[in-house]
């Protein structure tokens, strides 16, 4: 129910350079996946390679400055666009909980209105200013800002969890001590306390995410390449191909996204339930499920993500889960569903949280390590250039495209300090104002977060860079337990852990929704200041427009929540329940589950230590534990999906090197793209009310010989 | 349930030209649409022209005397697949009734089996002659005609209807007047009798359906394509692409019949019933049904074809039918379902029938009247060559390929005296033995089906020419009509109808089974004598084979031919209530059917009319009654398949003509011959008992609901 969510972007770049990327020498060619398939990868320089490059195309064109790129007419056309999606997302928040990634239909719609706009004045001759593709890219960036709060602010989750609507539906903790019914002054000021740390948090990392790590962001990448297509400078020849293959693609996965919704009439119905590999393997979630959108994503990340993805998903669904269910009755009572906490799901959570935190932990004192031997070398060198601002350009710049980006991107320089000053600041003000809002949420629990966060901020940038997953309500859960557990029951202890969920949960995903942005900018040229003030402005117009909306379905549909309305909230209990399970501290969990997560904790430091210290050329044999365990929580179907879309691109090259090259980007980008486009429009029929009419279901020989007896006549 | 049968073959050519063929001016180029998929069509003389004909790879190639492809080896192996693939035909008769298309099988499967041997005897040094693609054809031939007496000996249909365990199941005339049960004497007698009419029938006009209409046979052409790229000599770097595209979507294609087998574990599951435009479009048959043969037959066929044949779907199902639904209970009774003969399906089969009708009468009293006037022709010129026989080469030839193969063609003639004896001296012998066999059926009954079987063999063989579909089964249901009224119930009607069924459905069938061949042998080389002589050698070890597998079954399952059993022979019900219908005449019809066959019956010779007046320029866009009135009784499906096949040609034509000019056709063989030879173990598996285990179902929302309350625990 909370698995795929609002905060999925994507991404296109190698892990590989990533985790080398800081040290001394680097190797390059081989690795440079991302350039590689643009072709700009060895010299760069004739002709040839030239023509390959996006950034030679723009080569005219004037960059405006940072506060240029900041237009009126932006942010009324992200104000229009941000309520819309945020009527959206709520829609979708109060329904099922499933919210798909909408950075690309911003991106796409951004650039309609202001197209258009420009156009209409360029004909009345009143266009002062000619719509760049920065401008765009700020438009994007406040657009997803504005809207990602409507998922972040838990209005279907923790937030809605803590009214005695839903307090009712649980088993227990329905006292006035560990409930708070919506009220919209106090969720505003909730959500202006909670909602810019994650800004502040993550910011000095840029650098290190962007062009140290060669981070990819799929959906940032995605979204920068759709960018760049629609601005591209007449007379390109490569590029109009591009674009062109772009929109064939982008055609082609939203009409197969429109196709498949005819046939999704009922719960487990169409292709995105085809048991292709049998009912049996569907069961263990083994099944390819026809998403354009994570075949896309296979094809921009590098094979090493896609084969960590398949190594996790089938050590966890094909053998981990398997042989912890045979332990059914034993380790876990044998009453428990398959999605009860106290049962096998709660292995799948706190196994997968337990190796991404050993992956995040150990990336994150890596380079903190390698940040202050940075410092102290410069320092010992008496340049006085940190070097989380400002890289020597020949460590890291080996294309073209690279060139140009990397000096647009540390040109408009953000001190440190003004991160430092700003998360410090923001963090004192809401260790106030929090525990007012809650009475039951003391202000050194919220102390205690805000020294913890950045580090899963961090955690959550990185490996939404690697992987396109953003897995902040997974950090917001682990907020419940801890807190939950420490606060106690007696002492409002579920609405303590709801309280910090929200709080965590948006610190997490507004860190990862910037550096995605981050990504966009770095690639079509924007300014990373302007990149911040569009966040900071669209976050802001999210943590007004989110409880408005939220205020209106809640006085319009009067029974909201209650499980048979239109509108149950599904997430709301589920966050409710985990939150009374965390009262009762780790202790509660499933027997050994807290076991075998020091043993993947552990796992997850060795592989990684493994990694760093084997020769290169084993190195990327050994598969990434952050990538490994996203399938643990979700399922094997995305990593088959990522799989075929790996393998399409490897016979590709096979085939015809320089065309997978020249156009792979394109092709997956437009997949990704179209099955993004087409949540909107499925949205807004699932707004009207309009329900696809058929259901394709699949059933077993024998149920469906039972079927066909029940419905003939 | 008689839909898809055994007779379906495939076809490649173009019915512009072939209208036009036996006139004196001719144009050449643009509609020949065969030769210039395979570039040969213009001036076919320089170098590159010539890398694309098939005959010139084979150039070196000594083709062998007709006696000498005829060898022992070649009917051993013919004996050894015809026991096996008339095993999987009887099966599949006796419980669904529907039977797929097997020549390709038969020319695969021969082919690997020869080949194989030889390449056993080459090593041991006793191989005395090389295996050629001649011999393989004969092969496949006589496989062909062996496997088909299976399905028109009836044992699924009329003659096991005959029997009193079905006529039980009848409503009526279960007298022993008109029951007969099976023995194997007289079914091998009456198979003899019938069975070799059809080929003396229609040998004379090979040539007309060949080389001057050149109809295209798609089944046969692709079978050609087949064995002529398993022999095509080394070096030929085209032919070896072709090879390698067919040898691809060959896979493809039986890789995806694989997989589409896995869904359909019960009725109206899986691919072939993908509701693709919704679920009311679906009830009229409107949908694509993801069938690669179809869309091969699509890419084969020229695209007048392809939009006659969806033009009459539209016509049928789009309106006429769903407007007689209209007026169910005022036209017929409203009681009825939608498959019985006095409803909505009487006038589905009867007006299908008379619009055929209409057509093949037309073309054969034009074939008739043009081959008479050639005949005066030449006579007056003195040269006593019979136009049926050869034709002047001048006018025929204009690519190396066909001039090639005309040549061979025409070289073994087969003088018109042994056809007209040979028809004359068995239909005597018939006549004289079937009323011994079936009192209830007179000599003067046998004689009228004779005097009227060469014009319905022209007919059949000449439309499976245009469209792959033999229409066998809808011919033998005419002479239960027409044979059944005239006997009348109480002089054993019944039986008398069945007993005509058979007669009529062996002629037919086998006509159309031997120009399907002709039109192989002549892509292969192969003469027309060895062609005539393995048919016939075929159709007698079919006349054995088959009674004795079916006696097999009968005697090993008891309980053969009742509702319940494993083997419930559907069709053989429905054969014996069509001839008690038929007993009461053709007044037993719906309202208005019989004038609304009239109607287009004369329609049909009025387009044709048409066609053949107006300027060629216009007459290429007016459709082909014949192509039209298939879909009427089928549904529109496979017309939507085909036409997909179409587009997918047309966009390929438009993006690199030359590559879709030189691979198209390996695409479609190779959909076609996959999804052909899936069909063989697709049987294996329904023989071993291996049913599918997951039934993909496509039910409305509504229904759904219902569904999944009814399994919800």
């Amino acid at each position: 129910m909370v698995t795929h969510n609002a905060e999925r972007g994507f991404h296109g770049d190698s892990h590989e350079n990533a985790t080398f990327a800081v040290e001394e020498t680097r190797s390059s060619g081989t690795m440079m996946i991302e350039n590689e398939r643009y072709g700009n990868g060895e010299g760069g320089g004739d002709s040839d390679d030239k023509s390959l490059s996006v950034e030679m195309l723009f080569k005219g064109k004037v960059v405006p400055s940072w506060r240029e790129q900041l237009t009126i007419r932006a942010f009324v056309v992200s104000f229009v666009l941000g309520v819309l999606l945020t009527f959206i997302v709520m829609k979708l928040n109060l329904t099922t909980g499933i919210i798909p990634s909408l950075n690309v239909s911003a991106g796409l719609l951004g650039f309609f209105f202001v197209k258009s706009w420009a156009k209409f004045m360029e004909k009345s001759g009143m266009l002062k200013q000619p719509f760049t593709r920065q401008e765009n890219t700020v438009i994007q960036t406040c657009v997803v800002a504005t809207s990602g709060i409507a998922f972040s602010g838990g209005f279907g989750s923790y937030l809605f969890g803590m009214s005695s609507i839903v307090a009712g539906q649980s088993a227990k903790s329905i006292d006035a001590q560990n409930t708070k019914d919506p009220r919209l002054p106090w969720i505003i000021g909730f959500l202006f306390a909670v909602s810019f740390l994650g800004l502040f948090s993550v910011l000095p990392l840029r650098k290190i995410m962007v062009i140290d790590y060669k981070l990819t962001y799929p959906s940032g990448t995605a979204t920068a390449h759709l960018i760049n297509s629609f601005h591209t400078p007449q007379g390109a020849k490569l590029a109009k191909q591009q674009v062109r293959t772009l929109g064939k693609f982008f055609s082609f996965s939203f009409l197969w996204g429109f196709f498949q919704w005819f046939f999704t009439g009922g719960d487990g119905c169409g292709f995105s339930n085809f048991p292709t590999f049998g009912l049996e393997a569907y069961e263990n979630r083994f099944y390819f499920d026809f998403s354009g959108t994570f075949v896309g994503v296979g094809m921009i990340c590098p094979y090493l993500i896609n084969v960590s993805v398949l190594v996790g998903a089938i050590l966890s669904w094909g053998l981990m889960w398997p042989l912890i269910k045979n332990r059914k009755g034993d380790w876990y009572s044998a009453m428990l569903s398959d999605s009860n906490l106290m049962g096998v799901q709660g292995y799948r959570v706190f196994l997968s949280i337990a190796m991404i935190l050993g992956d995040g932990l150990y990336n994150f004192v890596k380079v903190l390590g390698l940040t202050i031997r940075g410092f102290i070398k410069q320092y010992k060198k008496m340049e006085v250039i940190p070097v989380t601002e400002r890289g020597s350009p020949e460590k890291v710049s080996n294309s073209y495209d690279d060139e140009v980006r990397t000096k647009l991107f540390l040109k408009d320089g953000i001190p440190l300090w003004v991160s430092i000053v700003g998360y410090v600041a923001i963090a004192a003000v809401s260790i106030g104002v929090i525990p007012k809002i809650f009475h039951q949420m003391k202000w050194y629990y919220v102390l205690v977060i805000y020294i913890f966060a950045p580090v899963l901020a961090f955690c959550n940038a990185y490996g939404c860079g690697l992987t396109d997953w953003s897995l902040a309500s997974t950090y917001g859960k682990l907020a419940i337990f801890a807190i939950g557990a420490w606060a106690g029951e007696s002492h409002g202890g579920v609405l303590a852990g709801l309280a910090a969920c929200g709080v965590m949960m948006n610190i997490v995903s507004t860190a990862s929704d910037l550096m995605q942005d981050f990504k966009t900018g770095y690639m079509t040229l924007a300014s990373p200041r302007s990149m911040f003030v569009s966040q900071v402005i669209g976050t802001a117009m999210g943590c007004i427009i989110s409880p408005c909306v939220f205020w209106l379905f809640y006085k319009a549909f009067v029974d909201i929540g209650s499980p048979d309305s239109d509108y149950p909230a599904p997430n709301a209990l589920v966050y409710r329940n985990m939150s009374v399970l965390g009262v009762e501290g780790f202790g509660s969990l499933p027997d050994h589950c807290l076991t075998l997560c020091y043993i993947l904790f552990a796992g997850s430091i060795v592989i990684n230590l493994i990694r760093d210290t084997v020769a290169k050329k084993w190195a990327k044999y050994i598969p990434l534990p952050m990538a490994m365990a996203i399938p643990f929580y979700l399922g094997p179907y995305f990593a088959i999906d990522m799989c075929v879309g790996s393998l399409i691109l490897f016979i590709w090259g096979k085939l015809d090197k320089a065309k997978a090259d020249a156009f792979g980007p394109a092709v997956a980008s437009g997949l990704i793209c179209g099955d993004g486009i087409w949540s909107l429009p499925s949205s807004i029929l699932a707004l009207a009310g309009v329900q696809p009419p058929i259901c394709m279901k699949f059933l077993s020989r024998g149920t469906n010989a039972r079927v066909d007896q029940f419905l003939s006549p």
